[in-house]
């Protein structure tokens, strides 16, 4: 491999010039190697965030990226393989009920999963306040468990796309998280290195989604897709509203009960509807066309799939989870509809009720968060329960109630539905 | 003072904010502290360097790194101060002469100055192949020499602007050292922090300048020029031409001896004018318009000025400086005139002689260097020495001959002669 001055790839970038893809494949290795300095890597990362990168470049810093480390064979389990990604959003439990779904239907799902960070939820955080759920597989536990099981959810291994890992903990400390190149780079890196014949992304906007503008995360999924095919990975995504939560559920422990009242066929309206589009999307794109997921949730299959996958991590899929002792319901002022119920708002409550960390090294309540009553375009009575805020100590109470003061908009009339999937891209 | 998060600082220059004074106060206070990490400083001078700063900006930064650190007092100094400072070129030893003669025209003058990097010379790289001479003076030394014999050339004190120090060293290795604003207040802190009253700048453009642009010097001086009237120091700046080297001598004790031929009221007729024009403008800027320094020069005040400047530092005047072992002439190809001898090549050939270093921590060699035999507008014969090659080791001739294969361009017609000082800025 030829060798560079890290200072002069970073010149080029800043003077709006193109990497080479030697330049690429040496200064992503050279970082993962601690030759290029993390100081070295944030000025990179804020002359891309600043000044783009060509389609190309992407795709040479994404194949750099899964370079760094292994990437898994999958090739042992006797089923297809087909993953899901979200962007990130409030109350988006999708992967709990969805996965054991996928699996139920015939696929295999190998979930590689991340922690909460910031005012979005963490699957990991979620799985684990089920008793003895334990999120750390090794490959070969991974793999093994595709094959009898269908399904794992658990955190990535040291070992995939380590250069990933250690410039996502650079640029969140250095402002450069928001650049496309980098974020497409990072997700599809993870997702590639995992193993999978297929791949689906949930891609959100809204006032909850790490992207607001709609532009944004259709430019974003367009880079994602064009990612996953460079790869050979079949890849499309949706691009779904987070201006409200998803479901009634914001937290950990909260989360699972809502995801297994959607595996026994119950469950907000937006969670199955999501909960199927994905496993239709899913199913689609490693040729299991003909089965019907709504069915494997109706009849109790996906149910079956969910208690096993508990089981084979460790988890006691019938143990009570974590309850909050501290409780507070805010009630409507009016009569009406209700228009908005911000989900940004609702993300930064849950987190102050303890539901998400501030530094990635932070524990987080199983049983904090907050349930909503109604949901937009719902009619109220003034004095109808809203929402409710679930703590374990009620010193955190107030500052959730604070960050909800606005959060919620009533008017007269009711409002028009938005779409929950507004774009298809593949 | 008020706290910020990193991220947040560097968010705001990012999406192409203007930082508040609280937040220039507290980030550069933080850097210095150590609070503020390596990699978030370099995210932030990133972003400053691709989005600019306002002059408000510039102004509070530059206040920043003062407050930093300590800011000499020189009023014990019973003679007005003035000081110079240039951007740095190839062949640029006006330091030398220009200090004694200016204290021998009754200012003081207190130089702070640097060490070589890359392919422009350091001053007190040159003052260290005089026998015994001691670049590093306490405060009190520098204060009582500038007291005495009216002149100090020495090392920076760790206790002035310590941020600058630290950012310098940063923006070295992170490809963020072409920023006007980080340019012109890691400049005029150090100068303003030395405790002067007065300041010329000698802002150089083209070929073996930092800025090859006029247009760029321009804006560098004015920005400067600026900072110095908002902190009370009379700041003037004459934008000078670096397109061929300074004189005939490119290195280190070869710059010293012709220092000395100026001093004795000779040497090369552009160091003596620039010498002259930039004295005239430190006599000017205190005061002492009526003082005439080239009678200084013709009258040998200025030599007996350098000699007790040297003496004073530990130093002997008459001792014999280094001569390099290894010699190599380069003989003009055809009868013309000389059009271009391009300063960087020449620069790059001294460096790669053994000039200059390529880290901080490097040695350089006194005697290395290369001789000018003739200058842009000069006539030539076939045959004629145009430069001459200095080394202590053969082996490092080759590598110089290279950088210089193309710098010397010979043309039949006189070409017409570039204006050594371009414009002044007050």
């Amino acid at each position: 491999m030829m060798t560079f001055a890290a200072v002069d790839v970073i010149r080029t970038k800043r003077d709006r010039g193109i990497l080479s893809d030697e330049q690429i494949d040496w200064v992503v290795a050279a970082y993962t190697r601690g030759e290029v300095a993390d100081e070295q890597m944030s000025a990179l990362a804020m002359a891309i965030l600043l000044n783009g990168m060509t389609a190309a470049e992407i795709a040479r810093w994404t194949a750099a990226m899964i370079a760094s480390g292994e990437r898994l064979d999958l090739s042992a389990v006797p089923r297809p393989t087909v993953d899901k990604h979200s962007t990130g959003g409030v109350g988006d439990k999708i992967t709990l009920p969805l996965t054991p779904l996928v699996a139920a239907c015939g696929a295999a799902v190998p979930q590689l999963s991340g922690r909460g960070l910031g005012h979005t939820g963490g699957t990991l955080d979620k799985l684990e306040t089920i008793p003895g759920f334990r999120t750390g597989l090794t490959n070969a536990e991974f793999v093994a468990q595709l094959s009898d099981v269908g399904a794992a959810i658990c955190a990535a291994g040291e070992g995939l796309a380590p250069a990933d890992r250690k410039l996502y903990a650079l640029r969140d400390v250095t402002g450069t998280v928001e650049a496309i190149p980098l974020i497409a780079s990072s997700i599809m890196s993870k997702k590639i290195a995992e193993g999978t014949s297929a791949l689906i992304l949930d891609v959100k906007y809204g006032s909850g989604a790490f992207m607001r503008d709609p532009a944004d995360a259709r430019e974003l999924a367009r880079t994602m897709v064009e990612l996953g095919k460079a790869h050979g990975v079949t890849t499309v995504a949706l691009l779904t509203d987070m201006e409200a939560p998803l479901g009634a559920a914001v937290g950990n422990a909260i989360e699972v009960e809502e995801s297994v009242e959607v595996l026994q066929g119950g469950g907000p309206k937006d969670v199955v509807a999501l909960t199927l589009a994905l496993a239709r999307e899913m199913l689609d794109a490693v040729g299991l066309t003909e089965v019907d997921p709504a069915a494997a949730l109706r009849d109790g299959r996906a149910m079956d799939a969910w208690r096993a996958l508990v089981r084979a991590q460790g988890g006691d899929p019938d143990a009570p989870l974590a309850q909050a002792p501290e409780r507070e319901e805010v009630r409507a002022e009016r009569d009406g509809f209700v228009e908005a119920m911000d989900a940004y708002a609702f993300g930064v409550a849950a987190w102050r009720l303890g539901a998400g960390r501030a530094r990635k090294e932070d524990p987080v309540s199983a049983s904090a968060g907050v349930l909503l009553h109604r949901k937009p375009g719902d009619a109220v009575k003034q004095g109808d329960v809203l929402f409710e805020l679930r703590a374990e100590d009620a010193g955190r109470i107030p500052g959730a109630l604070e960050a909800l003061e606005s959060a919620t908009t009533i008017s007269p009339a009711e409002p028009a539905r938005r779409p929950l999937i507004s774009e298809r891209i593949a």
